[in-house]
């Protein structure tokens, strides 16, 4: 078998690494102190479980895979690490210092293995760093990592109960604690963990098709009438996806006007399900976000409610960013209403900072799920086991394999407790209130909308000073869509933070500051500020 | 903080572990070797990072995890472990020997959920132990395991190279890898990876609708005629669930009658393409599964596609379970023609043994993807980043946030090689010949169907002395219908072996085998053959 010389990693290789070199002392682990260590480090791949004697090899390559994973979470916190080591796509499909991604049909050796895990990391972005703000996910909990590496050691899958016995379960009472802090009576309804928010709003849409109209199963959309959504102009767009992959078409998926804080208006809401009735069409389904992308808005809940009550239509929380909020004896109010909702998305992987993915979608309605879903495969569901089938959740499913996401969220409710989740939530809210406070009346910064965010999106203008004199007028806008790609593109050059922009509605390019990571504190806000004035002073 | 003295672990406890014992000896490992162990263990979360001095604390825990993982993976090779330690839902609901579920408001201690790590393995089932042999993914990879650990302590998302630079190139290269082994010219086309392959059939699809009925996208189902989508009668469920999601309805996807070996008949496909034709219907996609769920069956997938060029239809191939042949010399013949086919699903976590979740729909026509579900969502795909924006891979997916599924498979592929792949399947597939020799001719089994199967299903009934004499009547049938569960029921009591089994068509209840698990040996398939007839040898 043909292995070849490890190449060289990256320039900032950290001498007192103990990676390649071999082990030379006991420890207290268990399977180290029963292991043996012999020069040099195993090469053929032929030594690793399930090779016979594999045990020694495979636990010494664990271990150092451990050690360039534990480093990495070691140096993720240290703020004189960098966020990222920016480069383009072609520079690293070239090969950039050694660190070559092509496939080969011969294997390499473990040590050239473990290089590419170093490099991997390097070329990597930090999303657990301190001063990591692009996304609503982020952090790096060290309870979630855990589960984590125990989810995918045990690698099963959640569609019966006779493979994931204990996953199973515990996704069915982690789904009943959040039933009842949406507060939906005795935590009852339906729910699964899905492959994210997008498909978990899909599946809002699907189940509420199916409650109305469920000869659609069998056949097809033709056999209902002209059916139309609404949701938000602020929408996360995987409504309007939902609504194309579907087979309602995006035309009919009407998107609401908001407020100038991104709130949908309750009265456009109603104006337009009675146009669409007026029209023919038949409304179906009213998405209301809680905590919607950019702005963190929560639509006004009870106010929609009233309107799908009055005209019998399906409710959707979009509670995927804002979800967590309900943990929060202080914020849940701005969800208020939510448990009038018929079915409602909350990712965990957002506020909460449990490890990516995890998305739920609750269902008031018991049994829904299952029948919108159900194809009773006779291979995986077979009625005459020996258990209580009723506990399989396959066939609740759009997917037939589900990844296990459930765990480390458990995992993360056992070590923090409600009140860990709690903490958190009312930390993060605090900090982006010190940002907006701290820029609000600022030189040189304009808000995007005024007053306090409800959740913790800081939406704003830096404005360079050569700006700052200049008439509002077409030039200036143009100019000023420019600042924030141009200001971002530098920050990923210097690698020392990270936020995001975007341009909305006729509002050019501004900065969308978020904080979910409990790891973040008010130096890093001061940092951020630093920073944009730095790199954005001569623009 | 409250936290409480943790709970006492099942009854086999390794008392070798050093689980809970605080470390006291220097280690190789770097991290170790900084860090000066205090004790007691710590205790409250607010020890592990980002806390202040969190990184000793961190470095602990982590080692402790680790150690119970590797235990846990020395185990699951250990042939005289058990496959699982079966309980029912109640019991385990009940909280067996101290394992508690239940989620509470105040936080445990760091030892208690050390406690309940082990606790959840102990539980739950070996996937990786060389006689489960329950589902199409199994066995327990090295190196993919590492590839996950490094995975989630990364902790990013696939929908930008923004925050993804390595992963998404890697996904890149491995896509096209795959294409060429598929023989699409130059690896040319499309793909991504998704969360498994009921998705990726649901992507196959809906990229066909937007293929021949664009308009779909924006006017919904109502802009096309009666379409209709056919599949094999032995086909995965998934195609039927597509059907109901998308809007097109179940009736409308035409089951295909197969041949005893489970293979779709073509002149059955195109009898029903003509029927439907002739009703005013629109045949608009095939599906030809490469590796039936339960026979193993590869769908004469050229003389699909001549009938699929014919009537202008769009041939996907379902290759979840058989498209790992294709990494073998001697077996990839089976899936002779799927380079004509318009788009593939393939799941390296099933016959290629990566850990769950891996599985890529490709497709040849570049951009078809991005055609179908892209919504150009401001917010997060910025035409006015600094690099090539085409390496942003979110909008061609229906999910926003999308795991990193391949780094793991990635690194598999170099580690082993292709050539490692196709010893892997290989061998799989000479151990299910195995099986299929000894038992086709032994007294008290019967096979499903004759000849050496395609793929690593062997589906068989094991007849008890009992029903031997008896004639075959439909007291018969029910009996042996009856035998497979109990069997299966007796197995998971004691432990010793999982296989599946299910009814199909008029068949009663059998067995079906399969091997993907390269951990398993002839031993090991003549213990099943044991254990089958220790187990049934009474019934």
């Amino acid at each position: 078998m043909a292995t070849s010389e490890p190449r060289a990693t990256g320039g900032d290789q950290d001498p007192n690494s103990a990676n390649l070199r071999p082990p030379s002392t006991s420890t207290t682990l268990e399977f180290i102190t029963q292991a043996s260590f012999l020069l040099p480090f195993p090469s053929p791949l032929l030594d690793l479980l399930p090779a016979k004697n594999g045990e020694e090899p495979t636990l010494q390559f664990l271990l150092e895979v451990v050690d360039i994973l534990t480093n990495y979470v070691k140096k993720t916190f240290d703020r004189s690490t960098k966020v990222l080591d920016f480069h383009h796509p072609h520079q690293l499909l070239e090969g950039i210092e050694g660190f070559n991604l092509e496939l080969s049909d011969q294997p390499e050796s473990l040590e050239q293995i473990l290089v590419d895990c170093r490099d991997t990391l390097k070329y990597g972005v930090r999303t657990g760093h301190p001063r990591f703000f692009n996304q609503l996910s982020s952090g790096l909990d060290i309870i979630g990592l855990a589960g984590e590496w125990l989810t995918s050691t045990a690698n099963t899958n959640m569609f019966t109960y006779e493979i994931a016995p204990v996953f199973v379960l515990m996704e069915q009472l982690t789904l009943k604690k959040m039933r009842e802090m949406i507060g939906w009576p005795n935590g009852e309804g339906d729910g699964l963990f899905s492959p994210g928010g997008a498909i978990s709003n899909m599946y809002s849409v699907m189940i509420a098709r199916y409650k109305y109209f469920p000869e659609v199963k069998t056949k097809g959309m033709s056999a209902a009438p002209r059916l139309v959504l609404f949701t938000s102009e602020h929408s996360h767009y995987s409504i309007k996806k939902a609504g194309a992959a579907l087979g309602f078409g995006t035309d009919n998926v009407i998107l609401l006007s908001t407020d100038e804080r991104g709130r949908v208006i309750p009265a456009d809401l109603e104006a337009k399900v009675i146009d669409a009735k007026q029209k023919g069409y038949v409304p179906l389904f009213v998405n209301a976000t809680a905590g919607s992308t950019v702005y963190g808005a929560f639509d006004p809940i009870n106010e929609i409610a009233d309107i799908c009550e009055k005209y019998n239509l399906w409710l959707h929380v979009d509670g995927a960013w804002g979800g967590g909020l309900l943990m929060s004896r202080k914020h849940r109010h701005k969800l208020s209403g939510i448990e009038r909702a018929n079915s409602v998305t909350w990712n965990p992987h957002k506020m909460m900072g449990v490890p990516l993915q995890c998305s739920a979608i609750l269902v008031r309605e018991k049994g829904i799920l299952a029948g919108c879903n159900s194809m009773c495969a006779g291979y995986l569901f077979q009625p005459d086991k020996q258990y209580d089938v009723t506990y399989d959740t396959g066939d609740k499913a759009i997917q037939c394999g589900r990844h296990v996401d459930i765990f480390k969220f458990w995992l993360m409710w056992k070590a923090k407790g409600t009140v860990g989740f709690e903490q958190h939530i009312d930390k993060c809210l605090d900090l982006s209130q010190y940002l907006y406070n701290k820029i609000k009346n600022r030189e040189g910064y304009k808000m995007v909308f005024d007053g306090v965010p409800q959740h913790t999106n800081v939406c704003f203008w830096y404005i360079p000073p050569s700006l700052r004199g200049m008439p509002d007028g077409e030039e200036r806008r143009e100019k000023l869509h420019r600042v924030a790609p141009k200001i971002k593109a530098m920050m990923m050059e210097s690698g020392t933070t990270m936020v995001g922009y975007q341009p909305q509605g006729n509002k050019v390019n501004f900065f969308r500051m978020v904080v979910s990571n409990p790891a973040a504190t008010q130096s890093d806000i001061d940092f951020l500020i630093d920073e944009l004035e730095r790199l954005g002073h001569d623009l």
